[in-house]
């Protein structure tokens, strides 16, 4: 018998992975939580049927969340993340020496537990002692924050069950408080493809609190359409004017320095989409 | 009753794309010819089970493989596509004035036929008195011709089936041979998840025939990991070495000046493949 997981991404496609057998399913107080060991990508996090994070292609999206924005910053010492609780935004923060302080705000306990069990590579850092997690509500977290934090790091699931308030123009708002006069953020904001609109309407909302907003991208086959997109916030510092003295050695597989920067050269439609 | 076509587009790994219905399928000369309208992506061409094109992401492919080799060439007069039969190269060939005559060798009339009837906005300008379509094989066009072609490109399907001698070193060992002194060409060369080994050797194999040989992406969403890779080789002109002068204006979707250059701009994993 052959079983196959088949995530679909809008109504009308998707992909599908034959899997080796079902580590663990759950319905948590938040989502479905599905842990599935595929063959092509290895352990998969699947939450509400939605693929989250896999151990063959996770490098991408937590080097490309983390890296952006941390080499932006001249000097990050205190690290936000919001959403996350696999873990591996955090692991990549931490190859930052500067970073003194990475705070983890995960709704959902279930994810960093099972992250932990299932994908230790990914998970690995969360007992770091530069770490604390948090399980809560990272919008709460953010509303009560005030000129605390040089980088935040938004890694929420699409904006459908729990992660619905993190694509509001009240979250951004929260944000720019939370951040330091100098700070700025990142959220992933979902494909170009299928979620045009989403795109759009994040950048017009970010655009009217933040002073600097670029949106850039990275390959992630297991996501949908294989183009993801990040939009970053900033109060100071241009992603595209980090000088290259900035760029320190570190162990990447999809970040480059040079690669900072071309991956806010946007294909023609998706410009479009942030005018 | 919902209808699936589904890819599978490694052993393990695929995608899958709800159907309205099938507008032809038949077994060629050469190979399985599908025609299928799918909602998400609209009429799809598929080639012994694997997608070709679509009507919703055609133009990235085409697109990148036309304006990219055709700007580094400061004037390209005569040019080649080998494969291509949907005729989506060409309607990009023809937006450069400088081209004065487009050849299109296609093994299969079949994808001719059926991509004039069912897909006409990609095959509408085969008809185009710029135009030579050639129903015939690539590999012994390119054995027979010398120095022809100001630039050359290989719109092959996968290397399986029809497509298998047109990723041979011996292949591209004509290709220089039927390229004019200054020439310069590009092939597909699929994507770096599933198929790094089919990369670098083509890398491998181009580098001991071109002096300059590069490689770079695009976004697919319909292709494997959403990643496709090209793979330029040249004997004189670099394309990141393309003055800004040169670039005139072209209506395209994703093609950008800037990005023809930030599309070399690899992940570290694919630029690993290069070396």
């Amino acid at each position: 018998m052959e079983l196959w997981f088949t995530e679909k991404q809008t109504e009308h496609f998707g992909i599908t992975a034959r899997i080796k057998q079902t580590l663990h399913t759950e319905q948590t107080e938040f989502q479905k939580l599905d842990m599935i060991e595929t063959v092509e990508f290895g352990n998969m996090l699947v939450l509400d049927g939605m693929v989250m994070t896999t151990k063959k292609d996770e490098f991408v999206y937590h080097e490309m969340v983390a890296h952006v924005p941390l080499f932006t910053h001249p000097n990050p010492e205190n690290v936000l993340v919001v959403g996350g609780g696999d873990g591996g935004v955090i692991r990549e923060i931490l190859k930052h020496p500067s970073v003194k302080k990475a705070t983890l705000v995960e709704i959902d306990g279930k994810v960093i537990e099972y992250s932990k069990k299932y994908l230790p590579e990914i998970a690995g850092e969360l007992d770091n002692p530069r770490v604390e997690v948090i399980v809560g509500d990272g919008f709460m977290h953010i509303a009560q924050a005030e000129n605390e934090y040089d980088v935040i790091m938004v890694d929420s699931t699409e904006p459908v069950g729990p992660a619905v308030n993190l694509f509001t123009k009240g979250f951004y708002a929260g944000i720019a408080k939370a951040l330091k006069e100098d700070g700025l953020f990142v959220a992933q904001t979902d494909n170009p493809w299928f979620k045009a609109d989403l795109i759009r309407s994040v950048q017009r909302d970010v655009k009217e609190i933040f002073p600097i907003v670029k949106l850039y991208t990275a390959n992630i086959p297991t996501y949908p359409s294989g183009m993801w997109t990040f939009t970053l916030g900033s109060k100071k510092y241009d992603p595209l004017k980090v000088e290259d003295s900035r760029f320190h050695e570190i162990d990447t597989k999809y970040y480059t320095k040079e690669l900072h920067k071309a991956a806010f050269v946007l294909p023609r439609f998706v410009e479009e989409l942030t005018k």
